[in-house]
Order: structure tokens, then sequence, then C-alpha cells
């Protein structure tokens, strides 16, 4: 027999109600650690014009590319792209409204899109969470963002991981000092980022394909290795350097001591200006890093907008999910089953009445026997079931049957809702 | 000037957080009654194959010229679209995987794409809630539908509103009668579904291009115009009626007596295969449907599964939140100003401590004098404001200020949480 069904697309997921209600639990305990935080959720659209995408100086010519295009019927041309990182349409409105009171504290919980090649734990639609703080280039809004981004990660139950931090301009001095020709900095940075992920000689393949010269590439991976007191050591103090100590610092104040300082952290994307960070979880350093951010001074006005300070981070929604191993259901609490078909309308007016007190019911509606509908409530893993026949109609009461001990008791119509809230 | 900045594309929207907020208690309103009947979340991608989306006997070809289409780079043109409507996606998975035990109660609440000419309350993304009872053929299952529906506007604040019901059995019995061929049927819907949209001439000239027979068409909209006992009449009651009436007498019995016939609802989708209703609501009928769904029996069966009976509906999301005109604020809770910079460091240990006991809290990260603060305060209608200068810091005390009241109060640090509370 043929297969007439279909499939998602490449790298894209159905989540069915179980699994659905638990990335909800997680999504909402993330939201609460935003929202004490005094973020603002922000919801945009899911795809932004070309135009945007591909401004100079926002997302890169290798992010670009993994964009997924949408036709444009008025244009008739390919004009509009699946949102790939949730910071540009951010930028886009405080560029266009510069009313806006500042700072503003603004998360969102939401899917976006990358079209790259599938692998494991990597999606072409994938959830992400953030928040961005725009307006302050004050050290503590970086602060901020990890001790918010701390405090998501524990709520989650995720409670050993180590924020890398480093920044751009420690970056842009280390590749001066590299010699990197000021041209090729972005293409060094993009390239370095791969590190991990494909070890040195790609790397080193990748900046040489990019007409770096060897001497140059060979003393910034050198630097890469180095720790935070070398790599003081080689900027002399510089105030770059200072300014990323202050975050770490601030940070501390706020609870958050677990920060190391790596300058071979680089974010693949073209517009981070300043202090840059990736997290990674003990015992899980193979996910890669679970949320990642960092500063964008100047997106904004190369939107159009006034120069503005900003900084942010992302959270991997489905990275955590792999961290996540509790179980959780989608069943509703109780199940009320009819006898007969004569106290069908009984049980339907039963759950009905159920569901109005708040009270998750179902009935049945496929006109089982009562042996079916067990086996129907066992395989939903519903925890309660009323029991309704002619003899308990005459009496106005129930059978509630508990599905995990067995136990069942007769109760009076009107006092079900009490027993099961 | 020349304004460089950006816009959304054309009819999609940006939500800043007091109107997120809004929207979020009221999908969480919704999602609370759909739970309560028993229904858990699916969350499908935001994209399909045109394969899928373009299948006979799934959207239909009207519908399927609204698909924003993606390109897909392996096969080097447009391969997929952005999802038009849930019950396709839903549908495909129900076909593809006949393990899943029936019946199944699924809803969601989530943007949706129609790449139709925009004009007001209509966009191009959109936000759907809905729910679909997988399995069964029960009139008590669209009964169901109904009483849910009920319950969700309800929740939304919506009180006086009418279902308008028919059946796709019955219009097809009617087309019959008025003489229209059986391969011109589902045109003649579409165009009669336009009828309070465009006007009588404007459908009947759709008709006639479509090739309906001039006497056809008039009795056809002959019937339109009837109402439910006329029908009865006409159809001399018909299993197909009789069908319609028991879903009516079910939806009664759940507390749903807000139902009219109304033979001219036709529904835009060629999937429907009996049952159909849409919603309006007293005072706001210019809003067109707000509410509208039914039973599509075929579909699983269209995408290579078993022969499965389903029904659902559809909840417009974006006319709903026209009709609440409630305020909802995303302002924190507390705002913990600073008098002067040495007294910011215990500010921000104020908010952190604060953050982390559930009370949301922002503190000043732009370096602003006490006026200032207040000024945001004020401005973001943060209700309360704690201040904390060099004198409360020795004491162990800072003054919490009611902005509403002006009341103002000393509280010893660790006690500012429970005033809050």
């Amino acid at each position: 027999m043929i297969d007439m069904t279909f499939q998602t697309p490449k790298g894209t997921r159905d989540f069915l109600p179980d699994e659905a209600a638990k990335r909800r639990k997680y999504f909402e305990l993330v939201r609460k650690v935003l929202q004490n935080y005094g973020y603002g959720e922000i919801i945009t659209p899911s795809f932004e014009t070309l135009e945007l995408l591909e401004a100079k100086g926002s997302l890169g010519e290798e992010a670009v590319k993994d964009v997924f295009r949408i036709w444009d019927k008025g244009k008739d041309k390919l004009g509009y792209g699946l949102i790939f990182d949730p910071t540009t349409p951010i930028a886009r409105i405080v560029a266009a409204d510069q009313s806006l009171p500042k700072p503003l504290r603004w998360y969102y919980i939401r899917p976006m899109w990358r079209y790259e090649e599938t692998k494991a734990g990597r999606y072409r639609e994938f959830w992400q969470a953030g928040a961005e703080l725009i307006g302050s280039s004050d050290p503590a809004a970086d602060a901020e963002i990890l001790a918010l981004t701390a405090d998501a990660l524990k709520a989650m139950g995720i409670k050993e991981f180590t924020f890398r931090v480093s920044s751009r301009k420690i970056a842009e001095a280390l590749a001066e000092l590299a010699g990197i020709p000021a041209d090729k900095r972005a293409a060094a940075f993009r390239a370095v980022d791969k590190l991990e992920k494909f070890g040195e000689t790609e790397v080193k393949s990748e900046m040489e394909q990019a007409g770096i010269p060897g001497k140059a590439i060979q003393k910034f991976l050198k630097y890469a290795e180095m720790d935070g007191k070398s790599i003081e050591k080689e900027l002399k103090g510089s105030a770059d350097f200072k300014e990323l100590t202050a975050i770490i610092e601030c940070a501390k104040k706020m609870g958050v001591a677990n920060t190391v300082i790596d300058v071979s952290i680089m974010r693949g994307i073209d517009y981070y200006t300043g202090f840059i960070f990736e997290t990674v979880v003990k015992g899980s350093e193979n996910l890669g890093s679970i949320a990642s951010g960092g500063r964008y001074d100047s997106l904004i006005e190369k939107y159009g907008g006034k120069p503005t300070p900003a900084t942010g981070v992302g959270i991997g929604i489905d990275r955590m999910m792999t961290l996540v191993t509790d179980d959780v259901s989608a069943a509703p609490r109780v199940f009320v089953a009819n006898v007969k078909e004569e106290t069908k309308a009984e049980a339907i007016a039963i759950a009905q009445d159920l569901r109005r007190k708040g009270i998750s019911a179902e009935f049945d509606v496929l006109g089982r026997n009562l042996k079916k509908q067990f086996e129907y409530v066992n395989s939903r893993g519903i925890a309660f079931c009323i029991v309704i026949g002619p003899e308990e109609m005459k009496k106005r009461t129930a059978k509630l049957r508990d599905m995990k001990t067995g136990d069942e008791k007769d109760v009076a119509l009107d006092k079900i809702a009490k027993e099961l809230l």
C-alpha cells in the first residue's frame, strides 16, 4: 500500500498535548521570571521585509543566507523573510518610534526560523525566549540580563551552569593586536565563533579564505585560548576590559557568581558591539550555548533611529527542553462515564456543570460501553472517573472512582465538584 | 530629512507590552475554558508543504490562492506555505498516526496567515483560538463545540451572541432541489458565503460565471432567505434536518439556547461535510462571524488516513479583541529608586530580592536623579515606589510610596516584600 499521508516540513515538529503542556509549563515559569524583572511581552510579526533583514550591520551576510524567504505578490519576487532572531524587529520598533520612554524592558517567548542544515537538537523552526533592555549603557543593565537569565534557567530546574563572558570591543582590540585588517574582523569573528563546533583546522581555513594573513590568524587563535588574567595583561588594563569587569562585579552583587571570561566566544551575528556571553550547562556542554546574547549599541541607529544603547539575551527553549525530564499530562481531571445510553444526558449535564466550575471534564462521545470507557480513562491517565447509572440517577448520586487507588464512593450530584476541587 | 526607518509587512502588527498583556490575559481565559472541556494544546509548525495545502478537497482553490508561499531551497521553487487554518495540520497528524486513541480533543491559540486584501479588522497575520473534536460523529460532539465556544466568548466578557447553524448536507439537498449541477455546488457555496459581505448582485454574478443556470441561482438564493421552519417543510423532515435538530437539542441541554437555523451560512472552505456554524455578536453584527466551524468527516481520509469523523471551531481572536475594552498594564509592581549614586547598589539588591520573592520590580539603569525617576514611575503607571537614600541605608529601612495615594511610610528592608505581596 502506498503511504498517502503527509509529513511536516524538514526541521519542523508537531507537539502533541502532553509535550505541548510540558513546554507550556516551562514557558510560563520563564515568563514569570521575566515579568518579575519588570519586562513586558512584545509580540512582533513572524516575518519582516527583506530590506530590514538584509540591512547592513544587521544579521550579517552569513545569517541572512539562512532566512526563509516568502513571495511578495505585489512586487512579484521574494520580498519577506521569516524572522531569524527577535532583536531585529525589536530594534525596528525602537528606531521608528522615538517617543517610547526609556529604558524599555521587553521579553518574548516564540518560534523563529532558520533555514540551515538540520541536525540533532537543531531545528528549522525553533523556540526562543528572551529579553531586551534598551536605552541604558550601564554595566548594571548587562548584569541584569545575566541575572534574569540565571533565574530563568533555575526556574526550569537547571542548576549548574556557567556564563562565558567577553566583549566585542576586547575581540576588536585583540584582532588589532594580532594584525587582522579592520575590514576582515567581522569575518574573523564569525569564523572563531565556530571553533568549538568545527575545530581549529576548519576555522583557520575559513579565515585564510577571508584573506587574513597566516601570522595574524595564529596570533588571534592564541588569544582565543587565554584566560581572563592573561588577556588583562595583553590589553594592559584597557577601558574595555574594565567595562567587562564592572559587569561581572555587578552581576555578583545580583547573586550571579558563575561567570568566567572567555574571549573565544564571538557570537555569529554582526550587530554586537560590546558585552557578549554564552551559557553552558555542566554535564551538557555538548549542547552548546543554551542562552546567549550581548550588547548591540548601534543596531537601532542603523535602522534609522537615534543612537540607543541596548543589551539582551536569547534563551534556546528547544535545548532547554532536552534538559527537563518531568512528565506533564494534558489529561482532564475527570471523565464522566455513562452506564447506559439512557444515562448519557445526565453524564453530559454533570460534565458541563464541572467544566463551568473550573474542573476539567470529558464525557463519552463514542457510544462506548462502560468497560471501553474505563479503558479509555486509563489510557489517557485521567485521575478520576464519575459513573452514572440508572440507579444512581434515581438517587441523584454518582459513583466517584479514584483511578489510581481504585477507591469508589457514592457522592450526591451537587457535592461532586467539591470533592474534586 | 529622509525617514530611514522600516515598517512591518502590510497587514501585520506589533503588539507592545500593554496590548500584548491584554491579549495574553484573554488567551489564558480562553485556554482555561478549553482545558476545562478536556482539550489539550497542539502546537504545529507555522508552515506546511504546498502538497498538503493544495491537496484536493482540503482548503479549496479559492483559499489556496491566499496562502503565503515560501521558497524551498532544495527544490528550487516555492514549496511551503504559511498555515492558513489549523485544521489542515491537525488532520495531517491524525491521518498519519492511526494509533492515536480516539476521541481526540485538541485546541490551539496561535497566529495564522492569509494573503488577502487588507481592510479594517482583517489582517494578513491574524490570531485564532480553536478546538477540534476528532473521532466522533455524535451530535453531542457538535453540541460540545458550540458549548465550549459559548463559554470561551463568555469568559472574554461577550454576553449576547447568536449561533447561526446549518449543514452542508442541507445545503447540498437544497442545491439539488434548486437544480444546481453537482460539480458546481462547491462554487455555489463559496459564492453564497459572501452574501452578507458583498450583496446579492455580486453573488449572482459569481454564480453565473461559474456556469450555474439562472433559474437554479434564483431558487437557491430564495432558500437562503428562508427560516428553519420553511426549510424543514421544503426538505420534508429529511434525516439531514433531523441531525441538525439533534445538535441544537443537545446544545440546549448543555446550556446553549442561542442557536438559530440559517441556511444562508456556507463557510468558504471546501472541507466541511455536515454541521456548520457562525457566531454573531449582538450590536456588533458588522464584525461578521467571530467564531465559526463545523464538521469535516472526510478530510482525514483525504490526507491518507482512515475515515474519521471530526468537528471543530475557530475563534477569531482579533475580532474578539475589538470587543474587549478593559486596560491591562504590563508595568511592574514596584520601582526601587536610588536617591544618589552611592545608594544604587542597595537599590539593586532590594530589587533583586523582591524579584526572587515573586514581586515584579525595576531599578534605575539610566543614572537619573530622583525627580526623573519619579517621572518615569508615573509615566509607566507603576503602583509603588521604594526610595532608598543614605539615611535609610543606615537605618536599614526604605520609604515605601503608594504612587496613587501619595502615602509614604518607612519600612524595614526585610519587611518590604511582605508589604507588597
